[in-house]
């Protein structure tokens, strides 16, 4: 019964329902009552802690330090940067007021119109804005560059159609701002959060990304460029995994942000941005999840091993666990996070579903033989492979089982893209291909009309100009024009 | 130069502007844009991260989970719990529109009168009614509690005067939201958690507190009851640093939340709420700082040691820095964190200065006679004293200093706090006593209105009904009625 409450629609009936299911059934996320708005539940954001924990240590490492800039933006700020505002004021939550009133029937509250505020505040989507009109007052001199600063927020974008992690109304995310005294070095840091992001993707979230451009249709509204990584999901759909963007001196401008010069000249400060979202989750569930529920990389477990004992009665469960902490106090010593689950008012068939659904690495079960024998049954989430080992030992056994799921399934999203990743020649081979989904590598003659037709045509975009890999040149599949090199098309989330 | 761009106002001449300086020239945070938000600048927000982290592990060794719910409150629900309404509708953030558009001139936005929101969304002030609209659906049965979560999450309440830290429209906090079978085990929660805060004020941020329970007109809106944390700052004015609320049933009845008991019966579920916030940086800053700066308890200081080199040359700053990296090494492996300070655009001086501002804990200083003689010069911020000591096992030295400064500026605050706490028995007393500040502990016969009318005659409010301590019987200092025990009274933050 209880393993019918968590069953998931297949993956091949529906995706996006089977999508829906897992979030929700694993504990990972609802939607509430504020539209658009979701609950973040605490499996869900014990996953994101996990996350947020390495990216900040990789930032740190990086030289970046964490600040807090306020949620509301004064509304004429968005319209300092042109591109800027025709990017962000479309979806915006506004602050009109700042009191409630008892209504006059006395049963509820009504906007006090006597509390308008004389400018509107915008709930920021992204705080370029409010930033620089910050470090305005922190930078004189090319001494005070360059500023290197990341923040832990929330953001606000109005979505119309939304979905649980993917497009969210209210967000989480990270958003690194920093201000440099020339272009190169503004470049070389945009450039080296990109690799921290793909670091991260691979390395964490086991994850295989490709980094690349976006194209000038693609780009943040005030960047001059933006840098990506692009992920693959299981359906053959891309996903935005991260982007960091080159600013020039767009933002300076916009709020006059000057500086003098090792030269002792006046110069305009340049800029990047970068970030990455709670949307990570959902590439997380996405890349590696499957009919059963959730499969996590060992790095970003919650836990990473959970234990059940099987049991007939009070003595031998009192046994079993005495074995379960000895062995969970050897794991603890190698770093591993270990759950014991002595509950004894759900059955061991009902935990093992509960925690395949939740993704758990590695499941150590251990019955009354075992505990005889001294034996012990070792699951692995990722193939659904048991067997039976020797408890003697068994901490070096799973450390290693760790490392190996780590890297097998990013092994099988790397093999998994390879396979639906082609190269396509002409317009026509394209509008076939694009239907079985996966990522094609075109020639493109980098207008944005002709980007454009594509994406009416076949809803499919650029999803970047990949900055490694084949560089030949070649004719624009759809213009035949000359094209620099290939480029990677899908369809995306 | 830069000595005097760093000085601060005394405290003797106007504590406030002395407060004001600090929080601006220690880098700890200032005004923005947006009237009362302010920004946390890296070096606060690095103490605020330290807070935080400490916190964070007393919550979760205690049983907690982080969440995240969503920063919108429909308008309705904040009616729902009558009190709560009267507390939170009159100080809020009110988003009416979802849009923006380009205004008739085609040079700026204004707001999109098409996109007017169905029903209006409040900026949470505080999140009880959109978690207990949630909590609804996650209990059915007793077997589904207690929830035990936490929320670290930014909050908005419209102040009209607003002071960096203290009271600022928008503020950083964590909101931990359980919910419980019985009374019983719920009052037991808020308690537990009370102990919580009081340890990390005590042990971490060195502030002795009174725990206490808030009178009814101090009660938070919606709360049966609430538990408190009382500090007394250097200027003899008390600031509340923290606050547990036992909120019976009332939220589960206002959102019509019910479980089936063990014994089979429905019944509401039980509440408490409890928070820290942002504020606590100005009590931290209150408490131990002097007229030259921050003074930081070693556990909370972003960096607890600093060294700077004094050099004559390029060729006695590599020697020292050498020196400098030694030492680093065996302060790191005793879990001590140091910042070497070999900036050469900076004269040793202006560093003095500007680590004594930003309160770090230990200065280390090293020239060419110390390198010779195989000394350092080990300066204390709490005391000021410095003396030369041996490198030779100065690691042991300085483990022992840090503990010795925590607990010195602890009891520093502690002795300070008992020297202007005073039992005080009649009101013509109480009056003058009161202008001199500090606590008062008196008895009070229990009505509002009595601690109204002493409010309003002379600013002071009952901090608490002390849990701790002296429980003999009296008669009000008003009134002349009965009270069952003292109370403590101040003018506060």
């Amino acid at each position: 019964m209880a393993k019918e409450l968590k069953e998931l629609t297949p993956r091949s009936e529906n995706y996006s329902q089977w999508y829906n299911d897992l979030v929700v059934k694993a504990d990972l996320a609802e939607s509430s009552a504020v539209r658009g708005c979701m609950v973040i539940k605490p499996y869900g954001y014990a996953i994101w802690e996990k996350m947020q924990r390495e990216l900040d240590r990789m930032f740190k490492e990086t030289g970046h330090q964490n600040a807090y800039f306020p949620l509301f933006i004064p509304k004429s700020f968005l319209s300092r940067e042109a591109e800027h505002v025709e990017g962000f004021a479309k979806e915006c939550a506004v602050v009109t007021h700042y009191r409630l009133k008892t209504n006059a029937e006395g049963n509820g509250v009504v906007v006090d119109p006597e509390a308008k505020l004389e400018e509107e505040l915008i709930v920021r989507p992204t705080s370029e804005t409010i930033i620089w009109n910050t470090y305005k007052n922190w930078i004189q001199s090319y001494r005070d560059l360059p500023i290197l600063c990341n923040q832990w927020a929330n953001v606000v974008r109005w979505e119309m159609r939304t979905r649980l992690f993917l497009r969210t109304a209210e967000f989480l995310w990270q958003e690194g701002h920093t201000a440099h005294a020339t272009a190169e070095e503004a470049l070389a840091e945009a450039n080296k959060m990109l690799n921290v992001y793909a670091d991260f993707a691979e390395n964490f979230m086991a994850i295989p990304v490709v980094k690349g451009i976006k194209s000038a249709n693609e780009r943040f509204a005030g960047a001059v460029e933006t840098f990506c990584i692009e992920a693959l999901m299981q359906d053959g759909k891309a996903l935005q995994a991260g982007t960091s963007h080159f600013l020039g001196q767009n933002f300076a401008k916009a709020f006059d942000v000057k500086f003098i010069t090792k030269e002792n000249k006046q110069d305009y400060v340049w800029a990047t941005s970068w970030g990455v979202s709670t949307r990570l989750m959902g590439a997380l569930i996405m890349t590696h999840s499957d009919d059963n529920g959730l499969v996590l990389p060992p790095k970003l477990a919650p836990f990473q091993v959970v234990f059940v004992p099987i049991y007939k009665n009070e003595e031998q469960l009192k046994a079993i666990v005495v074995k379960a902490e000895q062995i969970a106090a050897a794991l603890k010593a190698k770093g591993i996070s270990i759950k014991i689950d002595d509950n004894d008012t759900k059955k061991p068939g009902w935990k093992f579903a509960e925690y395949e659904l939740k993704g758990v690495p590695v499941r150590l079960a251990m019955g009354g033989r075992d505990l005889e024998n001294g034996t012990i049954e070792v699951f692995r989430r990722d193939t659904l492979q048991k067997e039976t080992l020797p408890v003697e030992g068994i901490e070096e056994q799973i450390a290693q089982l760790l490392e190996d799921i780590q890297k097998n399934i990013f092994k099988k999203a790397y093999d998994y893209r390879a396979s639906v990743t082609r190269e396509v020649d002409t317009y026509e081979e394209f509008k076939v291909e694009i239907e079985k989904g996966g990522f094609l590598l075109c020639h493109w003659d980098g207008t944005p009309e002709t980007e454009e037709k594509i994406k009416e045509e076949t809803k499919a975009t650029i999803r970047c100009i990949p900055l490694d890999g084949d560089k030949t040149p070649g004719k624009c599949m759809v213009t035949g024009k000359p094209s620099k090199q290939r480029v990677l098309f899908a369809r995306a989330y």
